[in-house]
């Protein structure tokens, strides 16, 4: 490639600053700004904040205008898991002619869920030519394009169970906080009634699998459980005590009138033994397809982003889908 | 859907014969003629070609012209798996305005095997807007769609090994014909040296792969051993007899400089004991992606044809490949 794609980061959480470093070692990327809106950060160095000496010529702003000065082609957005928090800065970004690409997990399917906002952000990216995709390993990825495409091997396809099992001992902080890793059933239970512990994308998923089998589902659910530490267990930066929480297990079902047919597990916990990700088709032929050991969500997450750089810039204008846009790769 | 997408199913080999009721029990497809130049079919009935009584309204024809007085909108082609040999068919449908799907493995990815003609197909399906798509089992989906479409996991990808290892006892005649299961190990290599035995389509998916990472890979291999039986195997219609040819094994490899970056093992042969097909990735992270028991081709090939026709009816205009446009799914 003769050009290289410019990139602004916008969002420095955990996931943006882990992010920047796989975007600026790619040949055919370049950061060209990044943008996080706490005054905090204002005027700090990329390089310094992400520990990676390629970025040290960025000065992070709190001022999107600033970044877009730099004529990005791309935006990455990292920053909420809610869609209508995020579809103003979507749609201001996409008015520049700037495709985006983000890990808003609401973005990845909002067909269904936020028919309204999916079709105002549709038009507007169609509008200006420019490409809109959520993403990121899940939803976007294994519960969602993987089983999706598996399917194609298939004559038919009667249900789907599509499990991720994931041990949290070796995820970034955030993820097991997010999961309730080491507080009380209690206090688990608590947050869990507030919405405040649950991974975010399992109804996301299963409409995306759903529009692409021809599936008008009638309901679906989106189920959450602590699962309890069986023993006390620890690691770096972190210890779950006997009882406690060590995860959660949320399970979200699809139907056909009364007839379950897809039915997603998402199991995250500290001291899992048996990490996979797993999607099984009952159909003709059975597909059993297992990752074994399971992937790594943030490894994977930032992957995907960055190798959706690329993918952006080609795919059809409008508000993509991991299922409607032609396959990502690693394209380095 | 509210019209049915008009399907014209040329060539009724085992192949075609197999695909036709797939394609006809879809709500979403009609199959509206049926075309072999073999003048011995000419005027049977699809339906008592293909036990099949949906397609019994359909008579066979030896003239194309007259297959496409019925105003198909997608053309499945089953004949041959040479390019040069079926091109000037396609690009005779393709001057009609029908959408081609084909087994040809060689129209998989033609980009670096046969550019010319590529461009020659890509340039009139564009001209006349519509979709060729070169697919099946293999080449199309097992060892280039799905290693690739894996490596959106990655940060870096090191090398591929993929393997395809089928247990051909239940797989239909002319593919246990085709990997020479059966036959004393000189005739074997006789016709190995002749090119009869041979499955088409590694180089096509190493091409395939190698294009969506980013790769010139500097040459490529394709050799072919025998698997001999170790005892006398046998099944409804065939039987092995020790010291025979059970099969083939057949092992591509793809090069940068001096460095092996794709390895595919296609290993064919009656009592294989243990039929996989496995992607792994060596790289950032590892990915081992494993099918269990492996796939069944037959039944996979016929899937992906059909899974492909409404989405060629969507696609981009142009020579596509099953890496450029968007995945396919058993959309009913």
């Amino acid at each position: 490639m003769s050009r290289k794609i410019r990139v602004t980061q916008i969002g420095l959480g955990p996931l943006g600053r882990m992010i920047s470093p796989y975007l600026a070692e790619r040949k055919s990327i370049e950061i060209s700004s990044a943008v996080d809106i706490d005054p905090g950060m204002e005027g700090r160095n990329l390089g310094e904040l992400c520990d990676n000496s390629r970025l040290s010529d960025i000065d992070i702003t709190a001022d999107l205008e600033d970044a877009l000065q730099a004529n990005p082609q791309v935006a990455v957005i990292t920053t909420v898991s809610d869609l209508d928090a995020i579809s103003p800065l979507v749609e201001r970004i996409v008015s520049h002619g700037i495709h985006v690409v983000s890990t808003c997990e609401e973005l990845s399917f909002p067909w269904v869920t936020k028919p309204e906002v999916a079709s105002r952000l549709d038009r507007a990216a169609k509008k200006h030519g420019v490409c809109v995709l959520g993403t990121g390993v899940n939803p976007g990825f294994l519960m969602d394009f993987l089983p999706t495409a598996a399917t194609t091997l298939c004559r038919e396809v009667d249900s789907l169970l599509i499990e991720r099992i994931q041990d949290a001992s070796f995820r970034r902080l955030p993820f097991r906080q997010k999961i309730g890793a080491g507080i009380e059933e209690s206090e688990f239970r608590f947050r869990m009634a507030e919405g405040k512990i649950r991974h975010v994308g399992l109804t996301e998923s299963m409409h995306m699998v759903a529009s692409r089998l021809g599936w008008e589902l009638d309901r679906t659910e989106d189920n959450v459980e602590p699962v309890l530490a069986e023993k006390t267990m620890s690691g770096d930066d972190w210890v779950v005590e006997k009882g406690m929480a060590a995860g959660v297990n949320q399970i979200g079902r699809a139907f056909l009138g009364d007839r379950e047919v897809l039915t997603l597990v998402f199991k995250a916990s500290v001291g899992e033994t048996n990490p996979r990700d797993r999607v099984k088709i009952s159909g003709i032929p059975e597909v059993d397809l297992t990752l074994a050991g399971g992937v790594n969500g943030d490894i994977a997450t930032c992957a995907i982003v960055t190798n959706a750089v690329p993918a952006v810039c080609e795919a059809n204008p409008g508000l993509r889908t991991m299922v409607d846009m032609p396959p990502l790769s690693c394209l380095r």
